[in-house]
């Protein structure tokens, strides 16, 4: 597919600086594109290289020094760059339907255009929505309401009546709705608490490899629109994670946390249970929030602290052998 | 289902205050329960509720206030909530069979009233015992034991030669007898030591979604009666993890590590190597066991110490640069 | 299967002491040999056992006690233990071809001998090499190449374009390909940047099971020759894992991490983004490596500091609120 140096530039909400009918047919990085294809600076620091890259074309920044070749400026290059290779990449692959040896049950209802690959298992009284992909081995257990236009990939399995809203992606191996971990002492063993409730999953969520979302005890574990979760990440039962919230990879939320919209959670990081997280917070890799909190800022070390107050703690703890032998010496 | 208040009182162990042929049809929160329906009061802190609730009867702890409504009467109103929860929801789904998909293989064993799903492998030799469910694209490989009324979950794996008990419930993409992980150097690369052990896990276990336990090198790794795990918990190879033992999320047991009876291990958790754990003991989310530990009570930081002990270390550890700053100017 | 001792002296490097002709047909540990077997002592703490033991023959180092029975002598009994238990147990199974129920699509290249298992799915254009075993569930996109004498385990994927080498063990539920975790902000949301790129996975590689490999955005995640992987390992996207690098479970390594040559990283350890670790490197486990590290030892702690000191801090760390009393008596 070619596109003219005028198409990208309102594709990407720029102004072509050159000739605006010049067309590219693809997108590298400085170093590696070719000729016939665009690239783009997102770093100043490779200014330089804007001289000597073999592109066609480039998508710059305002201001930034265009060595007299063809150039699509915009105010950020790299979300530029990150549409342009959306729209070079994201060629749709034909629907296929339900492919032999995939198993969709009774009372299903099938949006159109589906792709239902084999070993795909949807179970009764389920609901796919149009152009939905259900890749090989896909487990869609009873009562499953999925959106239009999802992808859930190869191994993800999906339990009884949980939700899962439009163009949300699954990554291979999640598990979406598996109880919540709840027990309560008999006196002699842990009684187990049936876990009836479900997991709701908005539009536009992507989800990680092999990551878990436990269904709620009673009512609904909530995983609101434009919400990304990385790799092996662990959400309890009776979570909320909010709008746009973004979760690195092996972190952990406890049971009834909720977590405001806008947040940005570092990987292995840690939230104990029932704990509140206001809008727009950030936390560093491995934070352990055990607090309620609300203030705006970035936040690391356990218990969660200012990012600069832990950097200046951390700093202390690598001298503590120095520091007690200051005061032995005292 | 309907339920006479004396039913309950005696499926709880209880006693009625009030009409004991009143009849109920489902359980929910003070707060969401409707007429018709019985409620329980579990937190002392919410006790005015039990005069407003809509619920036609009530669940409570002897001595609390019921507002003159029709009370069932029991010491832990949480746990008669839990086993009514289990008495209302758990209608046993009448057994499925060996459905079309399904793979069985040659001198398999199956029980009685067994529900083996579509896209389900059962290897050479297993055996599988009465009522238990298989959900899709279970894998159990040959030579497998499992007892009866066993739930696997959709996309889990058992191992060659693995035992599984009576009643345990192995949710969603757990892997059960992966190679433990063991190697020699050989001066010039790691040569794997073979692992041909086995995983036992006893009756009455509850496995979280995506959680691998290893095979023992040699001999066994034992999940013992009772034991409940959590989601993406690691059990390497050759642990013994004791009866009734609690671990939550995302912790992780390295080899050979035996846990005592009725511990609680919290999120996150790391225990090393060859490390033995006494019984009762209380680990917080994220302690690191570093040393063999026996005494009662609860455990936090690493390496662990006494939780009061820890929570006082946390605290001078946030005020470390100002304690720098005190001894400078000492 | 038999072996005579000479047979053996020949397998592990070694020279016999005693009866060449000696036939055994097993390894066993000091205690549970039997008659007919051969132990081995890995540890000189135990060398009163080979007194006792009812093995017919010994491996030891040279210089140990044999009293009088009959010995292959060799530097390192272990690895001749792991060796010979290979040798015992790893009978080749027959190839069993494509099984009924698995799915080759259109356009795949299979080599000789290979076992194809039930409900395994072999997408568009992908080739397969002689002697893989593909276990049931597996799920392999279109265009992935799989070398020789390859095992993966049920309900692992391997995403598109990803190429796996010879000899490559792949355990249960392993996620290979998966979408970097990557997003530009747009302002309002998060635009998510297509991950175009593959994963690389060398020769004599072993993956833990429920282990996460995203694929990288432009070019290739590397997981190079001999590296050994634990369960529940996240790599992110553009990784290069240097050969015979060794890693323990739960352990994350964040975007654009460049491991050398023969690491060994301990569990739960986790390494941010971008950064670079010199070869021979090893790091306990919980590390978190923060910075780039080059010089040869041993590190812990986060930062990672040379793992004495890292004992020693931790030392000072379990006595702060005695080090704070004593500054306040000062």
């Amino acid at each position: 597919m070619q596109l003219a140096l005028s198409q990208i530039a309102e594709l990407v909400g720029g102004r072509v600086i050159g000739d605006p009918d010049l067309k590219v047919g693809g997108i590298g990085s400085l170093d590696d594109a070719v000729e016939g294809q665009i690239t783009f600076l997102a770093n100043p620091k490779y200014s330089g290289k804007v001289a000597t890259t073999r592109a066609s074309a480039i998508i710059l920044p305002p201001g930034a020094n265009g060595f007299g070749k063809n150039v699509v400026e915009t105010r950020n290059p790299y979300l530029a760059f990150a549409k342009l290779l959306a729209h070079f990449c994201n060629k749709l692959a034909p629907a296929k339907g339900v492919m032999e040896g995939a198993v969709v049950c009774k009372d299903v209802r099938l949006g159109a255009d589906v792709s239902v690959y084999p070993g795909a298992y949807i179970g009764e009284g389920a609901v796919i929505g149009d152009r939905t992909v259900i890749h090989p081995n896909v487990v869609i257990y009873n009562d499953v309401t999925i959106g239009d236009d999802a992808v859930l990939h190869s191994n993800v399995s999906i339990r009884e009546k949980c939700r899962v809203g439009n163009r949300v992606i699954i990554h291979n191996g999640a598990v979406i709705g598996s109880d919540g971990f709840g027990y309560v002492p008999d006196g002699k063993k842990h009684f187990k608490i049936p876990q009836i409730g479900i997991v709701v999953i908005e539009d536009d969520v992507e989800i990680g490899a092999n990551t878990t979302i436990d269904r709620a005890a009673l009512d609904v574990t909530y995983i609101r629109r434009g919400v990304k979760l990385d790799n092996l990440v662990q959400i309890a039962h009776n979570c909320s994670i909010g709008e746009d919230t973004v979760i690195a990879a092996q972190t952990g939320i406890a049971g009834s946390v909720t977590v405001g919209n806008n947040v940005t959670i570092g990987g292995q990081a840690a939230i104990s249970g029932h704990i509140k997280i206001g809008d727009n917070m950030m936390f560093g890799g491995r934070t352990g929030v055990m607090n309620n909190m609300d203030q705006p800022g970035v936040f690391s070390g356990t218990p969660a602290v200012p990012h600069k107050e832990w950097l200046k703690t951390l700093a202390v703890y690598t001298k503590l052998p120095e520091l007690r032998k200051t005061i032995k010496e005292l």
